[in-house]
């Protein structure tokens, strides 16, 4: 037949009825169509239906372009995980605009930064964070600030934002019936999302149609979300698009719980009224689940609630114990450039027969590439060689497909340095176990290099959150004239509980080889970055000033 | 920001790192990769795990490279649901060669026709359909006849195929650890179905590798398999390519049970001895399991078995009868152009709390679109203007999306008319319900004007499937010079049940409007394509034979 080639094909080329851009928008149509009574979102005492949700879509897509936003230009939003942050997951996108959700958490001066770098057409910003989008655009040059716009949530009475659009008005004003139009292009931008930047300027991350659909059924391949699931917005949607889900849930006509104020009793308290079925979040929300006071508490009730955790490993003493408490954990990994989790620890039938620790010991890996992620290696982070498949042996983590970012916006050298050789760059360390899972060691920047020997935090720290008084603990390379470096452990330890440097770095000898084993134990809280990840660098620099005779 | 136009964009372009052509053929790799210890396939006595199923498909790609066949060429296939069958799936696609899957239900001259037309290279047969191979070849110029390949199953130890290479021997040949690459463009071709051209020649339907990867993902959606599914191979592997599960079930590592020959005894033993979890097939798949004789009927226990049914709609007592027996039928609809299926009858879990019969009734209807179908309507057939979601105003059912064919092989004016006006004509014939729900009346062809009333002959086949004494039952116009046409009913009745023509007609009149019950009623067995659908053409002809004096 040798088709492709032959100037006979050419009526074979794609047309309107056999092609169509892969979008997560098409999923808002069809939960509309087929499930519009269904409950889309709760948002404190708000309930909106599939019809009220899709309409809200369309008239914010229709508002848009009467206040002159154009497609391809950028809308921010600076929301907590509100009804209003998920209508801009569809809105913005059906407007042609591409969205740039900004982490609430962040600072005045890097806000302005995004907005000036993203050249923002209008800021959608929520009451509460009125005052940091304010700071924010008051830095900006006259001529270059965002059109702003009020998102007056009533369960958030604060005073209007000033000189803003009032969000419902916008809304009340909007087209119910403007259409859910795909882009013309499925390689086009849905998203931008900045990096946190911990050493240099946030990058700005894109993210087109095409992978955003991809991972939106990912999501679900690795998860088990049907229809009737019910998901509740621990994790913040400004994350990497809250990891792909308002388009995930959405595909599976599911509830969008949503919660502006992450803490455990919020959380049991939405997981016993609104029967949540599904929610992601960092370790640091599973801690805090785990260790949260009697009072906030609930029991399940027998139920099990699937939650999927990643940002950070999972100390399997952890993952054991929230098991215990009737959440069933499914680790992923991924980055900003993955679209949120671009690798699962696929679990094995076969390993529930394990003995509890050891399964966690298991879940604890990041494990292999989603369905529609082509592919991985760990590897030379110089040559891209593969690294032997043996356990131990480190390398760097690498993939390629079809859930890897576009490029980082207006920064060719980034975007070639990340897909230098072919494959994206995540710049963290693992080993590949026989087995093929991926289990990472640290961040390139992270590992502590001891007398020679390669020493990995995470590892560490894992056996420090097994130790029953710890709460948080985290482990950077303290300068050390003999050794080059030693690991020197910051640790949080529970409230009421008490323990002294030495019963920790005793614990951890007892625990793991001895040269990896704290030499030094700092007790404190730690600091964290805006999406709860520790900040390493923080405690390095405190070690620096320490070592320079400053207390640290 | 403005993207997409400007120069400074080109490094945005998709590259090695963050683009993969969407093709079925990475879920191979990624199952073989993560699961290569589970059991892949079950055929006879034959145990294969997903590494030695992959091993398979790697040395076939590789023997058929050795053979001489060339990207873009034809590989057909002819043999019952067997394990060379599901590694066609994989192997030759991976050989960059587009399979071809033949009914084996054909007669010798339409193979012959088919292996012309579609320029197979070599032909796969399995020795049961050994005599009928060589007849389709024999006809072929011998310069134009494919290279044979005798699949040599053990469990069907028949003489060797004369001139043939042994399949088995190919494979030990060819190389185990043969690169799985994806297509260099998703677009390309990946298999090649004819249709069953009841009228006219069977025209040759492209799927590329887009629409396959994509309706594999489509159907776990809409049907819920995870990791440890299995599948029992009821429905032909040559029909739709089995509607995309030989893909589908891969993804998830899931357990294909081969089946050599369809019936109840043979279902329910599998059932019972692999622990099935899901099975496909046309209503007459269902009547065999409710009408098994006692002795090969099993209590599944209390287990539920998920079944998808389409290819007919299933009258409502079907649907309910095998809920009793404790099979969860989804009901799908599609057709050769649309990957099988293609559009679903989504279910309401608040539909549960209807009485059964109202519950067959919803689920008898054909739905609404795949999640990876972008569009479907109901429309006149020359304007393409949607008709009323009223249950009542006939029209066309027209899709587009990406589960619509590439095209038919060497038919451009063919394929014109399935995609004029930018949608596929479907040729079925339904109304949609006020919510959304199509629900099929008739193929276009079928419906019967009596009086100058339409009758639809599904709608009449549903109230003689509800008859107590009917096994099957087809519906066709009968020339009358009073009325123009009127319904006449083909029955074949339960062993060991006994009706009259009176019994069946006054049936009908009790249960639906009096003008649409038939007219006449014929007993006896009904003639069936080769694919298990009745052929109204058949039966049509023996009425005009019989109006023309002659015995019906």
């Amino acid at each position: 037949m040798n088709e492709g080639t032959t100037a006979r094909e050419a009526y074979l080329a794609p047309n309107q009825a056999n092609y169509a851009p892969l979008s997560p928008l098409s999923f808002l149509a069809r939960t509309e169509a087929v499930f519009p009574d269904r409950l889309a979102a709760i948002d404190g005492m708000r309930r909106f239906t599939w019809r009220e949700t899709a309409a809200r879509c369309r008239r914010l897509a229709s508002a848009l372009g009467g206040l002159g936003v154009r497609p391809g230009e950028t809308v921010a939003l600076l929301a907590p995980n509100t009804a209003a942050a998920l209508e801009a997951h569809f809105g913005v996108p059906m407007a042609g605009a591409v969205l740039n959700a900004i982490n609430v958490r962040l600072d005045a001066p890097t806000i302005t930064y995004i907005l000036e770098h993203g050249e923002a057409k209008a800021l959608l910003a929520d009451r509460e964070f009125g005052p940091l989008a304010a700071q924010a655009l008051a830095a900006l040059p006259a001529g270059r600030r965002p059109m702003l716009v009020d998102l007056d949530d009533p369960a958030h009475p604060a005073e209007p934002l000033p000189g803003a659009l009032a969000y419902e008005a916008l809304l009340a004003r909007g087209d119910p019936a403007f259409p859910i139009c795909l882009p013309k292009d499925e390689w086009g931008s849905i998203s931008l999302n900045y990096t946190s930047g911990t050493t240099a300027k946030p990058k700005g991350v894109l993210y087109h149609h095409r992978g955003a659909y991809l991972n939106a059924i990912g999501n679900a391949l690795v998860w088990g979300l049907s229809a009737g699931s019910v998901y509740l917005w621990t994790l913040p949607m400004f994350h990497c698009n809250g990891w792909c889900f308002p388009w995930t849930v959405t595909a599976f006509a599911g509830t969008h719980v949503c919660l502006r104020r992450v803490d455990a009793a919020a959380i049991y308290e939405a997981i016993a009224a609104h029967g949540v079925t599904h929610l992601c979040g960092a370790p640091v929300v599973m801690n805090m689940l785990l260790n949260a006071p009697a009072e906030s508490m609930r029991d399940l009730g027998g139920r099990r609630v699937a939650m999927m955790t990643a940002g950070a490993a999972p100390p399997a003493a952890v993952i054991e114990g929230m098991e215990r408490l009737g959440f069933d954990i499914t680790h992923v990994y991924g980055l900003t450039e993955t679209y949120g989790p671009a690798m699962v620890c696929d679990w094995h039938p076969e390993w529930n027969a394990l003995p509890a620790p050891e399964q966690a010991r298991l879940k604890a890996r990041q494990g292999v590439p989603y369905h529609v992620q082509e592919g991985m290696i760990v590897a030379d982070s110089a040559t891209l060689a593969p690294v032997p498949c043996d356990g131990a042996t480190m390398g760097e983590v690498f993939m390629r497909g079809n859930i890897v970012m576009r490029g980082y916006l207006k920064d060719p050298e980034a975007t070639e340095k990340a897909f230098a050789g072919g494959w994206f760059h995540t710049g963290d360390l693992g080993v590949c176990h026989p087995d093929g899972y991926v289990e990472l060691k640290d961040r390139a920047k992270d590992i502590i290099i001891s007398g020679g020997e390669n020493i990995s935090t995470i590892e560490v720290e894992g056996v420090l959150y097994r130790h029953p008084a710890v709460l948080e603990a985290a482990v950077v390379a303290r300068p050390d004239p003999q050794w080059g470096e030693t690991p020197c452990a910051f640790v949080t330890l529970k409230e009421g509980q008490s323990a002294t440097e030495g019963d920790i770095i005793s614990f951890c000898r007892d625990n793991m080889a001895h040269f990896k084993a704290p030499k030094s134990v700092i007790f404190g809280p730690l600091p964290k970055t805006s999406t709860g990840k520790i900040q390493k660098f923080v405690l390095r620099a405190r070690l620096k000033k320490a070592s320079a005779g400053v207390v640290g």
